[in-house]
């Protein structure tokens, strides 16, 4: 498993670690991800069927506009997925197309699992001989962020990032996220204290990276009174809502920010879900680009808007 | 979203639900599902080259042997994702064959996300026109049990199972599945109460399951010590270690055991870790099976003998 060719290992330390390459890009092209997420209601809007043609005709429009312009493209696993193998070969296109011009591809498969299992996912997505090999992808740590460590250690053995699931924009995730472990700490904090020792050895600097939704209020310690709702028939009390400051101060790594856009975070948002900690922000928009499509131009100018409008919101 | 074709519909009334399916095939061949795990240990301990070919040789042999003998076959999707859209294609042999042998296929994905996304992931897994439909899928409820709703939904309309994952073996997943909601229940316990309660109107049978690992002790009551544990070069106190006794009582719905076999876990632990559910235990062996193969005699004498000792084991 650990056994490298030196060829490979020439590779590898010719390959800058993600950390440095993200941080580039964000520094060069502006703070922005752009998701691609071929969803039913999206290929509509642009006029497309909604079969696997329909989702290589978005995916390259949005590749061929977008990649060398914007600092990350997020593919959606999921919508891929659900096409099967042919879905799985336009995603292996995707990918290729986009990292060919120049943008880092940051793979939203959000996996999660143990010992070898996780082991084949790394390989999977991070190994550079594999079809699906991108640049980072995101994981989720339900098995505890230890149980990653096959996806750290393939992250760094290819200059690759991991982006761990932390708090998440949607209600119900409060009942796991914001759960209490035995040192006080929210389990969303617990994660992203561990994935920042991880990165520890790395300061400035790491290639590690947590996910913090846009409308969390993640940094906020401002108390909120804690709700009951009725969620899908079951009528729970959500843990601790908006009573937990999450801190972001020692990550040293990048953070995605989805749920921009459509799904109702902004700019004006940034600061306040992440502090201090906005060296390495990467907000994330998917629908609120998509529906300038599909033409170039309009969505070169729209992705231009929001990196501007992202930047300066993040500016010290 | 809930709309649904007249004809769909009385396909869907055709078809029974996944619980009396799983119910059924359990009492008929016995409790015991066969893990589909093709890592490159196994391919070699099978002479097989570690590549496209030898994962298909390897999960048809033990398709062609042991679909129609046992009740469940779960094929772990990471060990196909590795090889991009070439293994998504065997994933989809492996899945149509095991299925048309009359066996019920359970793939383990451990997907997990939240609208439309988790809508996709659904129907990736679950439709019946998607090209890897199975009888039911894990889930991971990082983002809350409610977050899976969308795979909820399909698998009610498609007769189809979900097995959400609750306790996990490995001692990183303390960290997050022992953390405790304000309501003084463990993470693990809230989400087995929530799948329970989605399986109250279908009472005493419903398809919605958990995932308990062979070796945690969920239903002990019996107090271990916290440890401190050093993992992946963090030290932290692992929550509440042990301290929790979980209840399966009221869960209603089918447990997948993983674990069992290689992974440490015995027929004798079923009952230790399952109480009183024993009904709709399905525990999962994959190494302990793939290693007296590729004979297709002794893989099917194997199963019938561990099929025979956990029916043993979980008799009331």
């Amino acid at each position: 498993m650990f056994h490298v060719r030196v060829d490979r290992m020439e590779a590898v330390m010719a390959e800058p670690a993600f950390g440095a390459r993200c941080s580039a890009a964000l520094a060069d092209r502006g703070p922005l991800c752009v998701g691609i997420d071929p969803h039913d209601e999206s290929l509509r809007a642009w006029g497309l069927n909604t079969d696997i043609s329909g989702v290589e005709y978005f995916c390259m429009t949005l590749v061929d506009a977008l990649a060398g312009q914007v600092a990350v493209m997020k593919p959606q696993s999921a919508f891929f997925e659900r096409f099967g193998s042919a879905g799985t070969a336009v995603l292996e296109k995707v990918v290729t197309r986009a990292r060919s011009a120049g943008t880092l591809v940051l793979l939203d498969a959000k996996r999660g699992d143990i010992g070898s299992t996780m082991q084949a996912y790394a390989q999977a997505y991070l190994d550079p001989i594999s079809p699906l090999a991108v640049d980072a992808v995101t994981a989720t740590p339900f098995l505890g962020v230890g149980s990653l460590r096959p996806m750290f250690e393939a992250a760094d053995a290819h200059g690759a990032g991991v982006f761990v699931l932390a708090l998440t924009s949607n209600p119900e995730g409060n009942a796991v996220q914001r759960a209490r472990r035995k040192d006080g700490r929210t389990v969303a904090q617990s994660i992203i204290d561990e994935v920042g020792n991880l990165n520890a050895s790395r300061r400035p600097l790491g290639s590690l990276g947590v996910v913090v939704g846009a409308t969390v209020g993640a940094c906020r310690s401002q108390a909120v009174p804690v709700e009951r709702q009725k969620t899908y028939g079951i009528t729970h009390t959500t843990g601790s809502v908006g009573e937990a400051a999450h801190d972001l101060s020692r990550l040293a790594g990048p953070i995605l920010v989805p749920g921009m856009g459509t799904q109702g975070g902004k700019p004006a948002d940034l600061k306040r879900v992440l502090g201090e900690a906005t060296d390495l922000a990467i907000p994330s928009y998917s629908r609120e680009i998509a529906r300038h499509g599909p033409s170039v131009d309009r969505l070169r100018a729209v992705a231009r808007t929001l990196a501007e409008q992202c930047g300066e919101a993040l500016r010290p």
